[in-house]
């Protein structure tokens, strides 16, 4: 097996890395930065840099195009064109339908794998970057068996779980966990700032729920246009259905009706404990909200004693008060007894702990 | 000066707490519930307990009702029949509409400390709960002048900053950096768990961008409801505000308009960057994100070390990956020199830091 690698920034440049020390098989490969190559070949990330697409794929069986969602179709096309007939070719974009529509070459299979999105650059690069995570692959069908299969060994070899899904189906899925969530932060900061000069009045400490909503707000300019965009159709379904639930619960307050409202926000609740108990291994999620000073060194001594204590903290928020004198640091604890051991530790250390 | 608190879990006992403690005036209380009267008086909290409102706020020349939402008006319209003719009436729902319309005495103030919404009960009521949180008072065109004075005086000697603000403009502010992000949480994962369903798929790992969009989905439905309602005029036009917004977003994606979704995108995060500069003391806020194994002691380790340099961590974020085996945490720190020297300290650990 030789892989080739066509853009190489964190991913590619991590799926290069774990093709040589997992897979334990030649790497080549090429980017339209001279620069961004030469970097991945200092990083250990390619076996060997090349000037052009064709000659990075030359002597490949198996070709990884993590190209910028933006230039991936033009880059796609390079690929096929130039690609030996018994190659099996894949992308590592974050929609499908945009690349895997009108493009029925049977060695050409979408995929998607679900990490390293927080940092660029070859240089955060790892091989252990997929250990572990999904890996969607969208198989239509003109794709060749034989070259499927191949690509699945290849992807279980770097560490990941390939998963099959129809492309429609993974944009629709990405649209409600990851773009649409997107949108709302987007649309939120805009609303508030709005609000704000309207009425000429200073931000007040808005609290954790406006920060954590929209933390993603215009997020990474670079990239996240041509995502929205990519994936338009699904989002546009995505963002009438919202329009149509926000218009439900507008109705709802406009009524009055208080028995639809309280129905509506249970809903939620039971909705959000669903998606999050099956997203988050090792039992139920439980949260804990500690009150403590928001001093330098209490989050540690806080997170030191459940390290201590061996117990993990799946996720946690940091809610300074106004004053950033005190605040309330919010701890998600997967399972029922380290959650319960930590909530004993924390009190015995003696903070006000509370389940919400 | 003596002080009346109708209603002591978190708020109305800290109330009492900081009366005693910082204005060191008596403190007489009530309460629906006998049991968290006979709690407040244990935690020290109130001077002395009353059954009726009536004998509660028979001697105070200040009285605070700190009863739920839904209860609030109910409480207001007794204690305001009860009260001295010589006696300021303020509450601290957090709408303000809704009990100030219609409620025209020059004795009532409508108030809404920022404070303390993440725990309930007096048995984490703390007398600084309020240093320097902001708190709105509403008065009105009626309001004594006298009265809205010593109020005032009271409040600053509880440690908070009054703010005057027009009630209709409050109810405004707080439906966009409060209400309005509860209603898209609940949306959200409404939206999703359907979108879910309907492929029936798995979830995938959803990653950052979910969980703390939806951080809030579902909140306490004792109390959310309520809120909603509350402030249902100023959450209309929020929502139908937001609609609009949606759907432009929603026309430009649809005819594909690259420039119109890149400018969005920007306008949001300069958005963000404005409200959250104005909102957090110490200078613009930064965000590190720093690449780490997920392990117990991991997230100390770094904290511990920033806390050492005298670093004070303004929120933070963990991201575990798929695997839940490594993750991002992002560190946000106000001032540019303290961030510089965080990035610093960081990469002396050997872990990968990025500023997105």
């Amino acid at each position: 097996m030789t892989v080739a690698v066509i853009g190489v920034g964190l991913i590619g440049g991590s799926i290069g890395l774990a093709g040589r020390e997992r897979l334990g098989v030649p790497v080549h490969g090429h980017d339209a930065d001279p620069g961004a190559l030469a970097a991945a070949v200092a990083h250990g990330a390619l076996d060997a840099g090349f000037d052009t697409v064709a000659a990075a794929v030359a002597e490949a069986d198996t070709v990884f195009v993590a190209a910028p969602v933006g230039a991936l179709p033009a880059a796609l096309d390079a690929v096929l064109a130039a690609a030996p007939e018994d190659c099996v070719v894949t992308d590592v974009g974050s929609t499908k339908r945009a690349v895997v529509d009108g493009r029925e070459d049977p060695r050409f299979v979408g995929g998607h794998p679900l990490a390293g999105a927080e940092t660029a650059g070859v240089e955060h690069a790892r091989g252990d970057l997929f250990e572990g995570a999904t890996w969607y692959l969208t198989p239509t069908p003109v794709t060749s068996g034989v070259l499927y299969e191949r690509l699945h060994r290849a992807i279980t070899g770097l560490g990941a779980q390939p998963t099959a899904i129809d492309a429609a189906a993974h944009d629709r899925l990405m649209a409600g966990v990851s773009h649409l969530p997107h949108v709302f932060a987007n649309v939120l900061v805009s609303q508030a700032a709005e609000a704000l000069s309207a009425d000429d009045e200073r931000l007040p400490a808005t609290g954790p729920s406006f920060r954590d909503a929209t933390r993603v707000a215009g997020a990474n300019s670079a990239i996240w246009p041509d995502i929205y965009l990519a994936n338009r159709d699904a989002l546009v379904e995505g963002i009438d259905a919202t329009i149509e639930r926000l218009q439900r619960v507008r109705g709802d307050l406009a009524g009055a009706d208080a028995q639809a409202i309280a129905d509506w926000n249970t809903r939620a609740a039971d909705d959000r404990r669903r998606l999050l108990e099956r997203e988050l291994a090792g039992g139920p999620v439980h949260e804990l909200r500690v009150s403590m000073p928001n001093q330098p060194g209490v989050i540690a001594q806080l997170a030191l004693e459940l390290g201590r204590a061996g117990i993990n903290i799946t996720d946690m928020a940091l809610y300074p008060a106004p004053d950033l004198r005190d605040g309330v640091v919010a701890l998600w604890i997967a399972g029922d007894e380290p959650a319960g051991r930590a909530e004993a530790l924390v009190a015995g250390l003696g903070f006000a702990v509370a389940r919400p």
